[in-house]
């Protein structure tokens, strides 16, 4: 007999389970919780996913998720359009409009340059950002990817791609978080924001 | 602007996000990850979902879920008919079926008695297991309800209404798991295990 007692069951537990973070343990749980709503509940859960992979479209000038041509950023032309911050992903764009401290436009990479996972520089949108370079009025260029070696990696490939370009390249600052006490800052960090000391403003 | 740069994306985000123990963080890196794979992936998803919720049924016997009307563990001739386990949910059936010690029959309340989380007799299968004593040949029942206050409400409300009939009603024995250290075992199981002692088989 199979381990589960129905293949409805044990293909839906399959399924969830191919998610990342998600084991044959949790996706069981999930499915059982599925099976104990109502009918309409699936529907939509299934049907949500299914329509977001086939409607989704990526805006032509940011890379951003979107659904349309243009995301509403790049389409907003009160966004200053000569300042774009080049970011790993659509959650970081979330998080930095979150701050509501950037007015430019983005550029989202889709993923940073890791040869382990056998990610190169030509499988994220790093040529695309020489061509809106290229073509449009930038004026400077904000780096803020991880700041891991796959990040730092990445920003070295795109300094060398676009340093002869007229234009300033800055990378976010990288520091103590505000709040946060000094002796519980690791070390790098707190090595890092000392050699990047700012003038005191009284 | 809304928080999420596209709608499509949003919506998926809502609906994961609905599950049990995902956050909308989770929801979201999984929504990320969907959008990353091929579209094959998001549609064997999103149908092994709608498809099972639609499709599957519960044993008329046992009330285990089931792709037909009488399950693989009802349907086999060779197990035996007059012992039936009463378990929570399907879950339990399938960790009992992992020992292959047992070779009975299950009932499958889909629940336990749990006033806090307003669950009562009524819903879930308590009435359908009385029918099942009234009309097969049941000889004995065996409680295998988790050690919990609901799991013992729920075991002494059945055995208040089965008593009277002919039959062995018995329970999983509690005591200290295998391999477990006594110092380490909790005291009510440890102090369960020395009521319960057996006699020593050497």
């Amino acid at each position: 007999m199979n381990e589960y007692s129905s293949k409805l069951l044990e293909n839906t537990v399959n399924e969830l389970s191919r998610l990342p973070g998600i084991g044959k343990k949790t996706a069981l749980r999930l499915s059982l919780y599925i099976l104990k709503e109502e009918e309409l509940f699936a529907e939509k859960l299934g049907d949500s996913i299914i329509k977001m992979r086939r409607e989704i479209q990526f805006c032509k000038r940011c890379n951003n998720i979107s659904d349309n041509e243009l995301c509403e950023i790049c389409a907003n032309h009160k966004r200053d359009e000569n300042t774009v911050c080049v970011v790993e992903d659509t959650r970081d764009v979330m998080a930095i409009e979150n701050t509501a401290q950037f007015n430019g436009l983005y550029h989202v990479l889709g993923g940073i340059i890791n040869p382990m996972e056998g990610i190169g520089p030509n499988d994220i949108a790093i040529k695309h950002l020489v061509e809106r370079i290229n073509t449009e009025d930038i004026k400077e260029i904000i780096l803020a990817l991880p700041a891991t070696v796959e990040g730092d990696t990445t920003n070295y490939y795109i300094y060398k791609l676009i340093k002869n370009f007229n234009l300033k390249v800055t990378s976010i600052a990288r520091g103590v978080a505000i709040g946060d006490e000094l002796e519980y800052t690791d070390e790098i960090t707190l090595g890092r924001s000392i050699l990047n000391r700012l003038p005191f403003e009284g």
